[in-house]
């Protein structure tokens, strides 16, 4: 299929889902991402396929600077700041790869970004973020408490807050992912899709509903982090008082109420997976597909390990979106 | 930089290094090549570059289903040996990854393939290349022995017999590389190439020496299997008469004298590399990049340990050419 530069001509016959999302303005988003976040590597991988029992597509969202998907929302967010002539200063809150896409889109257009994590946070991560030249700061807690102190930040220095997933341009910058995708013109039964925030299951499974209706899009959350998940089964905003995964990009505790409404609008089935399946996916992505990948790109992989079923045959794309891990940690935890 | 489409649009003033290489045919091959194996990722690691004392930028040939670079000459190949008409028939010998790459190359285009190995191969190879639909015969021995029953079978069956470096379709195959390093418009002080037959080494030393004159052009061995080092020092064809070097994928021992001139003509400097320094740079790529490779795709990493002066401050492109490596072996060689 040729790039989709077009709405009405992409797609004269499919509607929109009813989310916050527009795939005009996801189409335009694309512009403004630099090429190293852009047209990634996607490819059947017969290795996995085999042991998994389905036609597995890698969408590899790790061979850039920051080894994860976030650049591509960061640039269109930092793309429209330095545009807009508005504050020249960017805050979130960030587990570490939010602050790392942030520092990176915020460097590249000499923007200052401040990022607070939880202490708690990756270390690894969040030495990163510094040598991005971002301003770090630690607070105790989990990454809300580290939230609510991004918040004050913004509003004491009249920053932008950037609140992943709230933010409509990580929404849609995420979303190029699906453009790609679509545009390579093959049948995609299943997408798999890690649910943090919503960022990535929103920006994508909106693409996808748009230009591709028929496949169904599968968001994952890990069983010790299930708000959102909760939430979509609710069909209200569910929180929790605390988290217990190690898939630390995706532990969230308190889900945006229009986020969860964009979710509702694109995602067909919402599982969670337990822990030991999550280390079980990332032993095969690097046994069978020579990745070593963070817990949270493995959701996917997960999923079919625990209903292998629902996937048998068909031909499944998963997005591989970080790899900030430490090998000490990924050998603690697969034992490879 | 726009991409080259013409030669001497491209580079009026440069002219061609005196090989058997042609910057025309190697535009004409990319046309050739599948998506999947073309516009690969190439991207500045930062987190590497501060420990190596240099920009590090990473190309990256490992994400496509053969996980190595090797498909962009055996595209090129088979797409010709298709349109010839010839025997639709193809023979290889292979430490695996020109296996699998053949193999998925035929399998695309309905042309048989049998690849010779040697039982001392890489059993994770093999079984993928079987996979993949090629017959695949054992021989005792190491490569050589492999590449000696690969021609009787040739002979026999009147099969193309794809000799890597000797086949030009490979060398100019794998110079794409360098076209879209080129295209990138950046400034390359250096290029650190793995160096084992040559298709690698003299295919994106002839474009950079074209297109990016400036260039050095450095090609890498290990010192346990230096027979093409050797011979480009003595500028004649040295062998030797076994081998011993964890990276298979490079490790032969009789260089094809064609293929050496081609070396003689662009290569800079050809230094030679201890085991040691492959596995750290095994593991600083694990680390720094979140990158499994294979021990052939830590040459470049480890040449700048050996030598960090000759790099420091410079932008340095190193060509991840392969990950095809099983866990244990990873962990065995690394401790990671």
């Amino acid at each position: 299929m040729q790039p989709v530069r077009d709405r009405s001509a992409a797609c004269p016959e499919a509607g929109q889902p009813d989310t916050r999302l527009d795939l005009g303005r996801i189409l335009e988003a694309r512009e403004r991402i630099s090429r190293v976040f852009r047209d990634t590597p996607q490819f059947d991988c017969p290795a996995l396929g085999d042991v998994l029992g389905c036609d597995v597509v890698i969408k590899l969202e790790t061979a850039n600077p920051i080894r994860c998907f976030k650049g591509r929302g960061t640039e269109v967010v930092m793309a429209r700041l330095a545009e807009s002539g508005d504050p020249k200063l960017a805050v979130c809150a960030s587990a570490g790869n939010l602050g790392q896409a942030l520092a990176y889109s915020g460097g590249a257009r000499g923007i200052g970004v401040t990022v607070v994590a939880a202490t708690s946070a990756n270390a690894a991560k969040i030495d990163r973020i510094r040598r991005l030249g971002a301003a770090v700061e630690l607070v105790e807690g989990d990454i809300e408490d580290a939230r609510r102190r991004a918040r004050a930040i913004a509003a004491g220095d009249d920053a932008l807050l950037v609140e992943d997933s709230e933010n409509l341009d990580t929404c849609e910058g995420a979303g190029t992912i699906g453009l790609e995708l679509v545009e390579e013109g093959d049948r995609i039964d299943t997408i798999l899709l890690a649910l943090g925030g919503g960022a990535l299951a929103t920006g994508v499974g909106h693409v996808l509903k748009c230009l591709s209706p028929a496949t169904e899009v599968v968001c994952i959350q890990p069983g010790g982090a299930p708000a959102m998940a909760l939430s979509w089964r609710a069909r209200s905003v569910v929180t929790t008082d605390s988290t217990d995964t190690i898939a630390d990009g995706v532990a969230g505790r308190f889900p945006i109420a229009a986020v969860l409404q964009d979710l509702l609008a694109v995602a067909d089935h919402v599982p969670l997976v337990e822990e030991a399946s999550i280390k079980a996916g990332m032993r095969l992505l690097h046994r069978h597909a020579g990745l070593v990948v963070e817990p949270s790109a493995a959701l996917g992989v997960a999923a079919i390990l625990e209903d292998p079923s629902r996937y048998r045959g068909k031909r499944v794309v998963t997005v591989i979106c970080g790899s900030n891990v430490l090998p000490e940690a990924f050998s603690t935890w697969t034992g490879d």
